[in-house]
């Protein structure tokens, strides 16, 4: 099957993981199985692995956990029932010493068998709600990635993690952005309603066309910046915090699951 | 009973209302009988009332109706078992062809048999809902009246009915104006959701510390200006469509009905 039979609009979750698993997703899942959850990866030895779920549930804006492996087992069935967190991703990044030393689409040589996988929610989530509202999101219309930024919010620390709030930015018309906190406030395990809007210096953004990760967008005069609690904090936490070893997702490449995005809305 | 002797933070709507129609709140009604309702007040003659009704329901936002009486009679039950609208609210506006005639505490040589009084939602009802979240609302720390401006929006027009939106402006941290967004989006019936916040230029708002009703309140850089539909918007309208008859409160001065403010929350 070469990539041209590929089309995600019409794959379900399970399907798009063995795409993934099969080599045939190069880069992002962005658009593939829409209706299914994706999500953001952090895999930590055991012994900081706890430190790590503290950390996610004291900041549950950034890190809503929404699955969690038992210890050494690359399988999380909540999530899917045949999912390999080994192979079911189109690109990971190692970590060691808060370093990314590989961005690779085979973790198979540094895996181990003290190792515990999260599986963190992901704004693609609420987005399609969005779009579903009629609501343009700028980084799909432009066919990018979302802009990121670190940030001068702390989050609150948790053993040896720590580390500044990471944010994704949509730009947005003033009726809009009312309209989409009203929305994403019916996903809060999908990061939910924005944390901030408007006036990005006080949250310690200096140039809102020089994101940290992800790419630019046009933000035009009659629009505010929005600003997510985004999945990508936790490694900005690795960066911070250091540990001697961790596997995320590259941002971008996501873990499908069979869970569907309207199980999160709340009411 | 003098004035010192009213306390309207231990009031009832009932006693709150009694007490305005003794004479003893003199102008606002702002910050008696905590938890109930209080309500903008338009009265027409029966040939204009339907169209005013159509006019209503075609911009739920600055028009929730909460209750209408019957053709020629002062009385609401569904909003207070005693109420007699000529003499329940501490202050009223007589208006002839689009002009106020007359600012007055009693409306009794004005009353005719052939009259349709419409109470609409006022914002009170979700400040009370803000102010319990600690979100501080700058016209009552000021203690002024909300500051309300005359858009460039029209609302929907309906019969003889027409004439611009107008909203009242509240300055708020952009965390706290999120928040407003999803507070306030439990209160339909009490103009609900904001319509528009930060870019004040974009709705025809030229000079935020010069309101068109109410008093003009300090906006900090560090805050966003949040706009949300106004209860005055008919007063606007009866300026634009300049109807021959019409009777409204002063602004400030509202009826306080028995109704609960809680009881507004959708969820």
């Amino acid at each position: 099957m070469g990539e041209a039979a590929i089309d995600g609009r019409l794959m379900d979750g399970r399907a798009a993981r063995l795409a993934c698993r099969m080599g045939q997703v190069p880069g992002t899942t962005a658009g593939l199985a829409p209706g299914f959850v994706q999500g953001n990866l952090v895999i930590l030895p055991r012994e900081d692995a706890a430190d790590f779920m503290r950390f996610a549930q004291a900041n549950p804006k950034p890190c809503p956990i929404i699955g969690v492996s038992d210890v050494g087992s690359p399988h999380i069935p909540a999530l899917g029932a045949d999912l390999d967190i080994r192979t079911d991703i189109p690109g990971y990044r190692v970590w060691r010493d808060g370093e990314c030393i590989a961005e690779t689409g085979d973790v198979a040589e540094f895996w181990r068998d003290d190792l515990v996988s999260f599986v963190i929610g992901c704004s693609y989530s609420f987005e399609e709600a969005l779009v579903e509202d009629g609501i343009e999101i700028r980084h799909i219309t432009e066919n990018k990635k979302v802009p990121m930024f670190r940030t001068s919010i702390a989050t609150t620390p948790a053993g040896r993690f720590h580390g500044p709030l990471v944010v994704s930015m949509r730009p947005l018309k003033p009726a809009d952005a009312i309209r989409a906190v009203q929305i994403t406030s019916r996903y809060p395990a999908v990061h939910g309603a924005p944390v901030h809007l408007g006036l990005p210096s006080q949250i310690g953004i200096r140039d809102i066309n020089a994101p940290d990760y992800g790419d630019a967008v046009t933000v035009r005069d009659d629009e505010l910046p929005v600003f997510w609690a985004c999945g990508v904090t936790p490694q900005a936490a690795l960066a911070a915090s250091k540990p001697p070893f961790a596997i995320t997702h590259a941002p971008g490449s996501m873990l499908v699951t069979d869970l569907k995005n309207r199980q999160y809305a709340v009411i």
